[in-house]
């Protein structure tokens, strides 16, 4: 491909049309700014963070097939910076014509959890063990099979611990299901899995087949919701190279082109299995703004565009502060001053104008001479850094 | 000040009005979209570079009060691109309200060049020599002063060589007067200055008074306008102290709020002479997007807003190589593929629709273990990108 211009007359940069306006969507305008291209989004909200910051922002719902299609008329290349846009959508633009990165085939593999646990086991990927389920008699099966407690997860439209529900009792059962939806909503069984580390793994794959992947970090969660990134993680050179195999081994496996996110838990014996895969750049890899060359998200424009892919190597250890609302409020932030006092700490703000309790208002990215010492930067960055009530 | 955030009903970030829409705006633009701050440009065209990365996007003639009053209206903050408005206009601003920064007080000290030398020389800051002149019989009477050839210069309006012209005997006087505009136009003498470098630094002073200094750069000229930047330059640390003590003394002399780049002629002789003051980012710091924590775009944003300013250490030597169209045209990138390929290399495209010679389309930094390997990449990486006729 190697698209960046369209010599029509008048001559014009292309334009990337990203369904989804959050803050992947305006990290991703800004990559895409720095080699001229503009990018439009569909976003849900007049007042999503890439608004400001993109040549055009369309509100709209992406569930609806004539939204969509509206959307993507003028579009060079359309991209996703979530996985919630229906697969069977993304295959009816395609077949009008339109270039979807990634494909509404690996989107099928992938935004179901289900089907892409289904998909990475067969491919002979290690996954946490999984049951699937159709009926109440099959829950029960399934969560004696695998024993309790057990998480209960809905197949579609998770994230941060929403759409996850722990089982610790055969008494709870029907208390879950109904947590989730019920069980026509798409749900699945997962085994309770102790793990003694969470990683992540970012991998870009080009348009062209070109791979490049960054280092294996670790990430840390609080309540459900990542916390902070050490990069790179404290494991063994033997894990990390497994990591990456395994990581790029899920992404082939689903075609996947652009930045794919993949997640592992370590296990106590030293296991590594596949937590899951998100198939568009990820919050543990934003620390990659600062620490590497060329960035998650510059990383993404060039594989969708069939550029060449950017180096991934780190420039040095590095960490990131999620900056995470306590409260509902205004979303004002509040300690700015104090944070960028920090020599070393680099904050962004993605300009929400609205604060709900674990909602990501920003993160702080330090670098260090050790991951821990740059986690200690970034952490008292982000700890002056407030949202108003 | 310490303004992000105005928590206004409903509460909203804060707003940057830039006059002018040109690369640096667009740059200036992702400095603040990190902060989660929006940015609206006052461009001369529709298709500016910064139009597709801002949230609004004016187009009107900034020469014009009653364009600058609508522009000013919703602005927290107006800065500058540019040095061309006018500094009575920006008084202007200023007596209604606004507030405007670098401030009108610094513009007039600053944007006209005869009057910008006699402020740093009547402060002791050594410049090139140079003499005023108001009607034809000054004109020779400088000029037999100074001696052939020198450089006769418009005092407002030039940019990148334009304004300037060479003046070698008596004869060509009268074409160089005409050439530049006549001497209504306000024109100024300076004496030939045969200089061995170009060194360049970038000073961030906030409104609080905070200063912070980038290293001293060489900067590289072809046809008077800057092809490449060398950073840090090949000088030694008495020279590196004193360019950065002079650039300081430049900034703090005109009360200057804002990132301000200070141009230096280095003379066989050891001696070291302020060439001139541009009151805005710079192409010759440019280099500090990759080499620095704290980019001049991102210390300009703080400084405006009076936050604290960002460290601007490097994190290796670095190099920028300018990607100046050489023909008119379409101005369609060619060779970005090949460019991309080459690691470390960082491709900036400034998103122009049409090439001109000399045009800045765009520029190539890298990183390196020394300012002569960086170059070589960053050179390797340009020479591979043109632009279409």
């Amino acid at each position: 491909m190697h698209r960046v211009f369209i010599n029509t007359d008048p001559p014009r940069y292309i334009t990337i049309s990203i369904l989804g306006g959050g803050q992947l969507a305006l990290m991703l305008a800004r990559a895409a700014s720095q080699l001229g291209i503009s990018v439009r989004v569909l976003a849900s909200s007049s007042v999503c963070p890439a608004k400001h910051a993109v040549a055009e922002c369309c509100v709209g719902d992406w569930a609806d097939p004539e939204t969509l299609r509206a959307f993507a008329q003028d579009a060079d290349v359309i991209t996703l910076e979530n996985e919630f846009v229906d697969a069977n959508l993304l295959a009816d633009l395609e077949q009008r014509g339109h270039t979807v990165l990634p494909s509404s085939k690996t989107m099928r593999l992938v935004q179901d959890k289900l089907v892409q646990k289904q998909t990475l086991s067969q491919a002979g990927i290690p996954v946490v063990e999984f049951q699937a389920i159709a009926s109440t008699q099959e829950l029960t099966d399934a969560a004696r099979a695998v024993g309790y407690p057990f998480v209960l997860k809905r197949r579609t439209l998770g994230y941060d611990g929403t759409g996850n529900c722990t089982v610790n009792a055969e008494a709870d059962l029907d208390a879950a299901v109904k947590k989730l939806g019920g069980l026509t909503s798409g749900l699945y069984v997962e085994k309770w899995c102790p793990f003694v580390m969470e990683l992540a793994v970012m991998v870009t794959r080009s348009s062209t087949g070109e791979t490049a992947i960054y280092p294996v970090v670790e990430s840390r969660q609080e309540n459900h919701v990542c916390s902070s990134v050490l990069a790179p993680a404290a494991i063994s050179s033997e894990l990390t190279k497994l990591a990456k195999q395994m990581a790029l081994r899920a992404v082939n496996e689903v075609d996947g082109v652009g930045t794919f996110g993949v997640e592992f838990f370590l296990l106590k014996d030293g296991t590594l299995v596949v937590n899951e895969m998100a198939p568009r750049v990820h919050n543990s890899g934003h620390y990659t703004l600062e620490a590497c060359d060329c960035s998650q998200f510059e990383n993404h424009i060039r594989a969708i565009l069939g550029l060449p892919l950017g180096n991934t190597e780190m420039r040095s250890p590095a960490a990131m502060v999620n900056l995470l609302a306590n409260t509902t409020g205004s979303g004002a932030p509040c300690g700015i001053g104090e944070a960028l006092a920090i020599p070393r700490a680099r904050v962004h703000l993605y300009g929400k104008l609205r604060a709900s309790p674990g909602r990501k208002m920003g993160h702080v990215t330090a670098l260090g001479d050790s991951a821990e010492e740059a986690l200690h930067t970034a952490t008292s960055a982000a700890h002056g850094i407030h949202f108003k009530e």
